[in-house]
């Protein structure tokens, strides 16, 4: 536990939880119920869980999309993880987030989490990112 | 399996594999090393595999990490899901993305994967997605 780090000492409500993890709502959100999925030990990456960690997050990640499904019917979700700066982490404990998307909430969705950086070359007709 | 399915068929050297799951580079990559973790069964999102499964890919992530780390030398990594067609997913084989990162490969990379859609409002000064 880190006393100066706010998923060490959350002050908010959770949207779901067990026993190694717990989930709550984004301050920030992308997009409507954007969360965060977040172990309870202070972790920087996931190279420094257990497979029981592993394992509860896998579980809550779940849990939570269900809860996203029954709350805002979205069409799709992208999952993830920033590790490091140079990724665009800003709380250096461990936390996945979970966007909901909607069909239509960006013109052309192809790519999702690529689109972290720039688009290096286009595509032609028929090929695609996975 | 699918026969239509590129992942079930996979035609490529594998960076590291495991029993349930493989790793492949990424045809299209958004940054050198640009990788897929893939379970070699053929489900389209996380919430069909089993714990196994989960535990697979979670010990393969960090296989890959690890030798990306070695032969590129990043400063972070995005790690993600893209699930259903309005989150960008193309190739319905579940297949997480691990794209490594560089300091000053994007102007700002505070946000990381938040970046799917466009930013909702701008932070203040001191605040910050997570």
């Amino acid at each position: 536990m880190d006393d100066t780090c706010i998923f060490c000492s959350i002050d908010r409500e959770t949207l779901a939880e067990n026993e190694l993890a717990f989930a709550i709502l984004d301050r920030f959100p992308a997009a409507t119920g954007h969360s965060l999925v977040i172990p309870r030990r202070h972790v920087l990456t996931m190279d420094e869980l257990t497979g029981e960690e592993a394992l509860a997050l896998f579980a809550l990640i779940r849990q939570v999309k269900t809860l996203l499904r029954e709350r805002f019917g979205p069409d799709g979700f992208n999952i993830g993880i920033n590790e490091g700066e140079a990724a665009g982490q800003t709380v250096m404990h461990l936390h996945i987030h979970i966007i909901p998307r909607t069909r239509g909430d960006v013109e052309n969705p192809r790519g999702g989490i690529r689109k972290v950086l720039p688009c290096r070359r286009r595509y032609r007709h028929g090929e695609g990112p996975a």
